[in-house]
């Protein structure tokens, strides 16, 4: 392994989350561990998109308090960036955009490359991978997982993930609550994210401590949920325990594959759907809770063992790339549920991308009562445990880190007087 | 002032709150420290419809840890119960139901009635002072208010506002992190509940510690809202600063009185309606971020100065009864801002209803910036201080109390055997 000495740069994409920002604090703090390998440790503001209009900033700017407070700050403090490089876009466009790229990279002696982010990520960081060998450009990509849906495969998990999926079972025992303090028999809905994966809405059953507590029935996209069967179950366990609680994944659909009561039923979402048709067909009120996106954010709630693994991973994705490794994801390895205990090492990204996707094991759903099976809970329940430290400002709310961004300016003035060049041997990528 | 013997009911209402089993965990504790005067403590499952029911329970039966750990528990732990009596309902109908009730409350020996909840229940509390007089039954009631809307008047504030607020602008911080990170420039739109009352909403600058933080802007009902110059005042925001956060109550109306946008853009919510005219109009993305009823149950987020207010608030009932007062509300009289102080006293139920809701003091916001102003501010910012503890279960999730709910089965019995013939003289009552 040769030595390498330059710069490092992060790039967050694709939203944020509870811990992407955990992420990113154990990268550059780790990134400041090496000042004989990393000189200058950049960060891209708004995702790739950030690269290509060369709007980086000197993360070494920041206060090391800023640093500390992302562990507990959500979101993404980069700017995640809209545009991502598109490989399906036609040949000449990639090539312009990953020439475009990687002067910048170049120019800015960029030698370690760390993302963090979903799988357009995943299929980005490989592909600068792959390019940077064909150009013979030394740089070490590494990726690093975030989804607060649990959609990337190869990590045991991914982060974000458990912090969401403990405000999501927080948020189903209290909307049973308020549901209950009507008094009235009726069915409590609440919506959550997930519009191809159903690991979110599963979660909630981590706030079930007996078979008549919510959740009683949670719908996933993975499975075709039969409207009318469903409402009949919801009608009996009203009947039977005065209430129900159903959790539904945004994404779910009927048996035929078309989005649940969208043919039958007109609102905005299928949460409001789903409290029509049963207003409807079995009279019953039902009432609903949209979590949105911001069981991806409530950092009070959020788990620290999560935020833990996130820092984590962003510091061992430090480690990685000096220690010579490109072209990996970093993921998280279960070594043991009880008590629990996960690793990091590395995957090829070339394996994240090609499984394409984090399928929940329908073998670990109990179809008929649409929950998890005992070991699914078993696996989930680690991932929501801790209670993260969230300093309080002086109103009593959440303190959280705010970047000083400070541009590399005079990058940006070296990049503007550059005529554009194209390098003389661009190289063309394929469609993929 | 004659001792009275005899039992106490305690009723809620109107749904829960995070400060509502408060208000009842004081309520019970209290009463159990006057064995002389008070033998049973009742609670009324389902609101006034329990005590037409017959549907009492015995409080006494419930653990002290249960009773404890409803001072932290969301919700309303009788049940609020739908039906309340209708005193515009006719006059018949109206003298039917409260001799059912007094029936009930004589069975049983009631001398001592707490009520907690809204408007609604103070009206019914008023009334049913009122009749036990006419009817020379000595009855004592106290009422304890409970709104998270802040919408009942004679007091400073209600419990159950304090902790919504807290929670409300903890979620307008989260909101515009989500947003940012997508990395473009766009507005998040945060709805919270009110109908009528726009105190939540004004809240939610809480949040904001300077002047290009979240909230920019607040839509109450109290005021018309222009709906073109608020896009125009959004689009400068987002070009000033990147970003621009809006709260929006859910009762918001345009300044010819109707509800805001609903005869220009088609959606089921007016987040979803603004978020839409947003994009159409001026092009920037808007993210909803709908709060429903959730803030109003968020316990571990809830404000530790709400939910103590509650409690003493449900204790000093107790006294205020056992002292020989009767149709009154117990208000919170601020004594202090800074440092905080409020203490409890009485206000007459009558002046209550005949006040019949609480303003929001328009002098104190700024038109022109759709902000309250450092005085509503000040008034406000203590009523969200203070972290609760609230002890999480072996899974990490909040642990709530539960009640075993008892029913007195003896008084259903005999009132089943006892022929229901009607009082030698109703009462019959005016229609309000």
């Amino acid at each position: 392994m040769s030595v390498l000495v330059g710069n490092l740069l992060v790039v967050q994409t694709g939203g944020g989350t509870c811990a992407a920002n955990a992420s990113l604090a154990g990268v550059i703090t780790q990134a400041g561990r090496y000042p004989e390998s990393i000189e200058e440790i950049y960060g891209s503001l708004n995702g790739f998109t950030g690269i290509l209009e060369g709007r980086l900033i000197d993360l070494q700017e920041e206060q090391q308090s800023t640093i500390r407070a992302l562990r507990h700050t959500p979101g993404a403090a980069l700017g995640a960036g809209s545009l991502t490089l598109d490989f399906n876009a036609d040949s000449a466009l990639v090539a312009q955009q990953t020439t475009a790229l990687f002067r910048v990279l170049e120019a800015n002696n960029v030698r370690f490359l760390i993302t963090i982010g979903g799988m357009r990520t995943m299929e980005i960081s490989r592909r600068l991978h792959e390019l940077a060998r064909q150009r013979g450009y030394d740089l070490r990509v590494i990726a690093i997982p975030k989804s607060a849906t649990n959609d990337i495969p190869g990590t045991d998990h991914s982060p974000g993930f458990g912090s969401a999926a403990r405000v999501v079972a927080h948020t189903v025992r209290e909307a049973e609550l308020d549901m209950l303090g009507h008094g009235e028999p009726g069915c409590s809905i609440v919506e959550v994210p997930g519009r191809l994966s159903g690991w979110l809405a599963m979660s909630a059953a981590l706030a079930r401590r007996g078979p008549d507590e919510a959740p009683d029935f949670i719908l996933v996209p993975e499975l075709g949920v039969d409207e009318n069967a469903l409402v009949q179950h919801i009608q009996a366990t009203i009947e039977r325990r005065g209430a129900c609680s159903v959790v539904v994944a945004d994404g779910v659909r009927n048996p035929q594959g078309r989005p649940f009561l969208a043919e039958t039923v007109q609102a905005d979402s299928v949460g409001r759907r789903l409290a029509e048709f049963i207003g409807e067909s079995i009279g019953y009120p039902a009432y609903v809770y949209e979590a949105g996106r911001l069981p991806f954010h409530a950092a009070r709630l959020a788990s620290d063992t999560d935020l833990k693994e996130a820092y984590e991973l962003g510091r061992d994705a430090v480690r990685s790339a000096i220690n010579g490794q490109s072209g990996f994801m970093l993921k998280l390895k279960r070594e043991s549920t009880s008590p629990y205990k996960c690793t990091n090492s590395l995957v090829l990204l070339e394996d994240v991308v090609r499984a394409r996707y984090n399928r929940l094991p329908l073998d670990q759903v109990d179809l008929a009562r649409l929950q998890p099976t005992e070991g699914l809970r078993q696996h989930l329940l680690p991932l929501i445990q801790g209670d993260p430290e969230v300093p309080l400002d002086e109103n009593g709310l959440p303190e959280f880190a705010q970047l000083n961004k400070v541009l590399v300016e005079d990058l940006i003035q070296a990049l503007e007087e550059e005529p554009p060049t194209e390098p003389a041997n661009p190289e063309p990528t394929q469609a993929a």
